[in-house]
C-alpha cells in the first residue's frame, strides 16, 4: 500500500477500496487484539456528531440517558429462553478476577436487556413511574466468528441503546415507531443515505422480541446493511423479570417493553455509500471540519499577505459556526495538501493564491463533484453556506439514485438468482409467509428478508420460492 | 429504610447518611452484579455536564477524543514491569468467547496506556506528527478486593484518560500542568470543591510514571479523596513501545507522554461535601435542574391561573437556558414534592399559591441555606440569575471552610496520632523524604502522602516520623 492516496477504484475490489479509504484516511486503525479496531479522531467526531444529534431529539422527548454496569451474570442471560439462545454463542467471558476465579461467570455485554430489566422490576411499582424511557450510550462486545470488517462487523463496538416501559401496548408500538422515526431522520437528513424500513421476519427478529423494525440501506456492492432496529418487546421481557405495576386501577399489570439501538456502523455505511477513488466523501451535517483553506504560495511578502487574507476568512467562516481549518504548514506543498483533504472528505476547499489576493476572490471547490469556481470575497459565507446544503442534497439524491438502481422487482426465482448474481441489491418480491421458504431461499442464495414494508403491496405473484399465494411483498437481498 | 427522605443525620452516621442520600435520591442503585453499581439519571447528567466542560477545554487545546478496545492481551500489560505489578492484582480477565478458550487471556481494561502506546509506535514516525493529544471517554474495570462503595470504588466506572506524546521533556511537563489546572478549574469552580495539588511520593504515583501530580480533597468525615491525577510518564512507556520519532535533526528520539484522567467518584466528591440531612445539594453550575416551580393549589380557578401563570414563569426562564421543572403532578401534595426536590438538591424552588398570585409575586427558596423570600414576578429571571450564583459561591466558600477546618500543622508524631483520631483531615508536616518512614507511618496510623506541595514550604521542625532532616511539608491522610 503506498503511504499516500487511495490505490484502487471503488468499481473494482470494493472491499479492498473500502479497507484503504478507512487506514488511509485514519478513520480506524487494526487493533493489536483480533477483531478489533481503533476508532481514530476523525471517525470519533463523527460517532460524537451522532450522539449530540440522537441526545437531543430523545432527551426533548423525555428519554434519559444512564449507564448500567457491562458485566451480566450468566442466570440472568439465561432468564429469556430465545434471547440466552441468541446471544450466548458470541458471549465473551469474564471468568477470573485478579487471581481468583469467579464462582459464576459474567457475560461482557451483547446487549443489556437482562441486566436494566432486573432492576426496572425494582424501579416500577405504580403507574406514576410510567413511562420509563431510558437511554445508554456504551461499548458492547460480541464474540463474532466471521470475518470482521472495519466499523461493519468488529468484536467490540460503540452504540446506544434505549431501553422503555410503558403501561400500555400501544404506548410501546408509538415508541418503537418513534425511534425508527428518528433513526431515519439521522440517516437521511444527516448521513445522507436513504433507507427502507419495515418489519423482520420471524427469523431475522432480536431474539426475545415480540417483533423487530428495521432500517436498511444498500451498499455500492449490492449488499445490505442494517442500520438500526427497534424492537417491541411486548411483556415477553417483563414476565420473565417480574416487571409490574399498580395501574390506576389499583390491579397489577406487566408492562410492554421496546429497546432500539444504532451502533458505530453506521459510519462504515457512510463511507462506504459516499467514497470515491480519492477518498472518503463527508456529508456536511456531520463533517467535523466543513471548509479547508489552502494557500498556494509560502514566501516573500505576498505569502504574508496572502496568509493575513486566509485567517480572516477563516476566523469568518468560524464566527458562523463552521469548522474550518487553514492549512498553513510549510513542510508540505499545496499538491499534497489538495490530496490529503481530498482523501479525508472535506467538503469544501478554498484555494487563495497571488492572484485571487489581487482580484479580490478565491477559488471554491465541492469534493463531491470536484466542481471549482471563482468566488469573490463578500460572496464567501453565503457561498459556502449554499454549498454545504447543496452538496449535502446531492449526496443523498445520488445515493437515492444509487438504492433505486440496486432494488429490482423480481417475479420468479430463476429471474431472482439471475438478477443477485449481476447485480445484487434488494431483490423485491412476494413470498407466502413461511418460515421454510425463507430458510430455502437463504440456503441457496445467501439472501435474508431485509424487510417487510409496513405498507403492504398487494402481490400479483405467489412466493418467489414456492409459487404459492403470496401474503405480502419483502426486500431480499445479501446482507453485511 | 423509609421510603421518601433522609433518616440518617450526616453528622451522626457519615457513611450511611451517604448510601441513603445516594439511593433515596436515585443518582444510583447497587447492580444485581457484586461490586458494581447503575449510575442513574440525575447523575448520569451530572457527568454528561463535566464530560461537556472538559471535552471543551480539551478540544480548544488541540485534544481529540478517540477509541481504543477495551481487550488487552496480557502480554501488553506485561510490557511495563512496574504498570503490570501495579494493575494484574485487579485485573477482570476474559478466557472464553462462546464455547471456545481463548489462546491469550484479555484483561479488561483498568487503564489503557499499553493497548494504546503500542499503536503509537505506528503513528508517530517524524516531529511532524507530534504533539499527539488524543483523550477517552469510556468505562474502566478494575477488580477490587476491598469494600466497594457507590461512586468512590466499584469494579466498574467510568473515566477520561488523556494521553499525550511531545517532542521534548518540557512539552510533557506543561501538559502535565495543563491538565492539572483544568482539572482544578472543574473541581473548584464547578463542583465547588476546593482540592490540594501537587506530586505524589514514589510509593504513591502511578504505576510505570516518572512522577505524578494529583488532586486532594477532604470530605467531611475526615478522609481524604483523590480527585484526579495527571502523570508525567517520562520516557518508560517509550522506551517500551518503541514510541520514536525523527526529529528535525534528522535523529530518532523517544517522545515524552502524559496521561491524566477523572472520573465518575467526582459526583461521590460532591455528594459528601455538599449534602445535607434533607439529601442532596447540587452546585447550580453541574445541576441538571436549576429551577424547580411548585404551584400551591390543584383545583378550581385559581388553580388555572395560578398554572398558566406558573408556565408563563418557567417558560421564561428556560428561554434563558435554564433547566426547570414545573411541578403540576396532582398526585402528590406540595410538601410532598419540597421534600423531593429538596431531596435532588435542585438549588432554587419556586412557590406560587393564590395569595402569591394576587401580589404579582412567587417565593423563592435557596436549597443550601433554606432562605425563603417574597421575589416580584418582574424581579425573577434577574433574582433567579444572582441567586444561582451565590449558592454556587456559598457553596464554594463552605467546602473552603471545611478544608481549612479539616488542615491541621503537626510538629510531633504524638501530635500526628493524637489529632488523627480526633479529627482526621490533613496532617501538614515535614518529612525527611525516605520511603521506610512513609510506610511505617502508614501502617501505624492508616495514613498516605496525599501530596507533596509544588511550592516546597522549609520544614521548620525534623520528620514527624524519624525527627531526622526534614526534606519538606507534606499533606498526610487517611483517605478513601
Amino acid at each position: 500500500m503506498s503511504d499516500t492516496g487511495v490505490t484502487v477504484k471503488k468499481n473494482q475490489d470494493f472491499s479492498q477500496w473500502y479497507v484503504e479509504v478507512v487506514l488511509k484516511a485514519s478513520l480506524a486503525d487494526y487493533a493489536p487484539v483480533k477483531g478489533c479496531m481503533i476508532i481514530r479522531e476523525d471517525a470519533y467526531a463523527i460517532w460524537e456528531k451522532i450522539h449530540e444529534i440522537l441526545n437531543s431529539k430523545i432527551k426533548a422527548t423525555g428519554h434519559r440517558n444512564v449507564y448500567f454496569p457491562m458485566f451480566i451474570p450468566e442466570a440472568f442471560l439465561k432468564k429469556e429462553a430465545e434471547h440466552f439462545e441468541g446471544f450466548t454463542p458470541e458471549v465473551a467471558w469474564i471468568t477470573q478476577g485478579g487471581d481468583t476465579p469467579l464462582e459464576e461467570k459474567l457475560a461482557v455485554r451483547p446487549t443489556s436487556e437482562t441486566i436494566m430489566y432486573a432492576t426496572f422490576s425494582k424501579w416500577i411499582r405504580s403507574w406514576r413511574d410510567l413511562p420509563m424511557k431510558i437511554n445508554q450510550w456504551c461499548n458492547i462486545v460480541r464474540w463474532e466468528t466471521k470475518a470482521t470488517k472495519l466499523f461493519l462487523r468488529t468484536r467490540e463496538f460503540l452504540w446506544q441503546e434505549g431501553h422503555t416501559a410503558h403501561a400500555t401496548s400501544e404506548e410501546a408500538e408509538a415508541e418503537v415507531m418513534y425511534a425508527l422515526k428518528e433513526y431515519k431522520d439521522i440517516m437521511e437528513n444527516y448521513l445522507a443515505i436513504p433507507v427502507l424500513v419495515g418489519v423482520k421476519s420471524e427469523s431475522e427478529k432480536f431474539a426475545g422480541a415480540l417483533y423487530t423494525t428495521a432500517l436498511e440501506a444498500i451498499m455500492p456492492d449490492g449488499k445490505a446493511l442494517q442500520m438500526g432496529t427497534s424492537h417491541n418487546l411486548g411483556q415477553h421481557f417483563a414476565k420473565v423479570f417480574g416487571i409490574k405495576f399498580v395501574g390506576e386501577d389499583k390491579q397489577d399489570h406487566y408492562v410492554w417493553q421496546t429497546s432500539w439501538g444504532i451502533t458505530t456502523r453506521l459510519i462504515g455505511a457512510m463511507i462506504m455509500v459516499h467514497g470515491d477513488d480519492k477518498g472518503l466523501v463527508l456529508p456536511p451535517k456531520v463533517a467535523p471540519i466543513h471548509v479547508v483553506i489552502v494557500p498556494i504560495m509560502f514566501k516573500g511578502v505576498e505569502a504574508e499577505a496572502i496568509n493575513t487574507k486566509a485567517n480572516e476568512i477563516s476566523e469568518k467562516l468560524k464566527s458562523n459556526g463552521l469548522n474550518v481549518v487553514f492549512d498553513c504548514r510549510q513542510e508540505y506543498t499545496p499538491g499534497w495538501k489538495f490530496n490529503q483533504w481530498e482523501l479525508k472528505g472535506v467538503p469544501v476547499r478554498i484555494e487563495i493564491g497571488p492572484r485571487d489576493l489581487k482580484q479580490g476572490q478565491v477559488v471554491m471547490v465541492r469534493r463531491d463533484t470536484g466542481q471549482k469556481s471563482p468566488v469573490k470575497e463578500v460572496d464567501i459565507p453565503i457561498t459556502v453556506e449554499r454549498l454545504l446544503q447543496e452538496i449535502q442534497d446531492n449526496m443523498f439524491a445520488k445515493a437515492k439514485t444509487l438504492l433505486q438502481d440496486k432494488t429490482t422487482a423480481i417475479n420468479n426465482y430463476d429471474e431472482f438468482k439471475k438478477m443477485l448474481e449481476e447485480k445484487g441489491g434488494f431483490l423485491k418480491a412476494a413470498w407466502c409467509g413461511s418460515t421454510a421458504c425463507e430458510a430455502k431461499i437463504k440456503e441457496e442464495t445467501g439472501c435474508t428478508i431485509r424487510v417487510c414494508p409496513f405498507q403492504k403491496e398487494e402481490p400479483t405473484d405467489g412466493c418467489v420460492y414456492c409459487g404459492q399465494k403470496a401474503k405480502e411483498t419483502v426486500y431480499f437481498a445479501r446482507s453485511y
